[in-house]
C-alpha cells in the first residue's frame, strides 16, 4: 500500500453525529416532537433532494437550500406548520452546528501531521466552515460539492480532489462511514478507508459496520485510522 | 462601522513575502542569477497572464499553470534555458513555499477568535493549502479564484465570498496590500482594510504605503488590524 498524500473525509455521519445533534436541538426547542423520527425523516429527504439536482430537475442548489426544502415539507407532519420564518432559518442551520464524534478532533490532529486533510462533503462551503470553526475541526482545506458543482457520487468530486492537489487519484484516500461513497471513489482510482459509525442513525437503529471487501483500510474510529496510517 | 463577520485576505504580498521568498530560493539554487530581477520579472508576468484568461484567449487556467508559462519564457533571459523538466516543476512550486510576513500567524490567530478568516486569492486551492500548511496559516476556509472560476478583480470573486457565507457584501471585509484590489471589492459593497507592506517588492523598491481615501481601515500589519477590530 502506498501512503496516501491527501486524506479526504466524508462529513455527515463520518465526522459529525448528525442524528444525535439534531435530536438534541429538536428536543430542547420542541419537546412535543418525536426528535428521533424528525432527524431520520430530515436525513431521509437528503438523497432524493440531491437526485433532483443530479437529474437536472433543479439547477445547481446548495445543501442549505435543499435542507430547507425538505424541512418545509416536514414541519406540518410533525405539528410544526406554524413555525415562523426566523425559526425555520434557525432550525435549518442546525446542520452548521453538528457535533463531532468524540474521537475526531484528536484523530485529525494526528493525521494532519503526515497528510493533508480535507473535507469532501456534499455540504456547502459555508456550512462546512461554520461547522469546523464551532467543532474545532483542523482541516487543511475545505472541499465541497460546491467547489465542483457536482454531488457525490459524481466522479467529478473524487477526481476533483486529485486535480486540486495535482496528484494521481491513487494518492488520495477517501475516508467515510458509507460503503457506497467508498465504492464510487474506488471506481475513480482513489484509496478508501471505512470508518465504523454504528450509532450514525441513533441507538435505536444500530448500523451494521462489518468490513466489506475492497477497502484499503477498516478503522474503528479516527484514532484507529491514524494508527493504521502510522501517524 | 459595522463589525465584519468575514475577513477575506489577499495572499501574495499581503500575507506572504513572495519577493523575499523567491529571491532566497533562487539565490540558493542558481547563485549566478540576479535573483531580485528574476523575482520581479516572474511577478510582472502575472497580471498579463491572468488577462489572457479574463479576455477569453485562454480557457480557465490555474495560477500554477500560468506561473509555469511565465517561467518557461523567463528562463532563457536569465541563462537558465537548460533547466530540466523536474527542476522547472520544483522551481515553479516555490509559489507554494512562500514565507509569511513575521506578523501574520499571530495576527490571524487573534483575528480568528472573533471573525471567520478566509483567503481570497488568485492562487489555486492546492497552492494555498500547501502554503498554509507549511507556514502555519490558520485559515477557517480557503477560497480562491479557482472556486469562482474568475480572477480578481472580477466581481464574482468578491460577491462570491458573501454568497458562500450567506451574508451581505457589507458583512465581508477584504484585507489587502493593494489599492486596486480594495477598490474593486468596495465597488461590490465590501468593507476594506489596507495592510502596509512597504517591502513587497524588496528593499530596493520601497512601496508607497500612504493611506488612500475610501478604505474603512488602514493597518501597519496584521497585529494592528486585530487591534483596530478589537480582537
Amino acid at each position: 500500500m502506498t501512503q496516501p498524500r491527501i486524506l479526504a473525509f466524508d462529513i455527515f455521519g463520518t465526522v459529525v453525529d448528525w442524528h444525535g445533534s439534531i435530536v438534541q436541538e429538536v428536543q430542547a426547542l420542541y419537546p412535543q416532537v418525536d426528535a428521533n423520527a424528525f432527524a431520520l425523516a430530515w436525513r431521509a429527504g437528503y438523497q432524493p433532494a440531491m437526485q433532483r439536482v443530479r437529474s437536472g430537475e433543479l439547477g445547481w442548489t446548495r445543501i442549505d437550500e435543499l435542507h430547507r426544502l425538505i424541512l418545509d415539507e416536514l414541519l406540518p407532519r410533525f405539528g410544526l406548520a406554524h413555525l415562523a420564518e426566523a425559526d425555520r432559518v434557525h432550525l435549518n442551520r442546525v446542520w452548521h452546528r453538528l457535533n463531532a464524534w468524540p474521537d475526531v478532533v484528536a484523530g485529525l490532529q494526528r493525521l494532519k501531521t503526515r497528510h493533508t486533510i480535507t473535507s469532501l462533503s456534499n455540504g456547502n462551503i459555508g456550512l462546512l466552515t461554520n461547522m469546523a470553526k464551532r467543532a474545532g475541526l483542523p482541516w487543511d482545506c475545505i472541499l465541497s460539492a460546491e467547489v465542483f458543482r457536482a454531488y457525490k457520487p459524481d466522479a467529478a468530486t473524487y477526481l476533483g480532489v486529485a486535480q486540486v492537489f495535482d496528484v494521481s487519484p491513487s494518492e488520495v484516500m477517501l475516508c467515510a462511514a458509507h460503503h457506497d461513497d467508498l465504492a464510487a471513489a474506488r471506481a475513480c482510482g482513489l484509496q478508501t478507508a471505512y470508518i465504523e459509525r454504528p450509532l450514525e442513525f441513533g441507538a435505536q437503529h444500530i448500523k451494521d459496520v462489518s468490513p466489506q471487501p475492497g477497502n484499503d483500510l477498516h478503522a474503528r474510529d479516527m484514532g484507529h485510522l491514524a494508527e493504521l496510517l502510522g501517524c
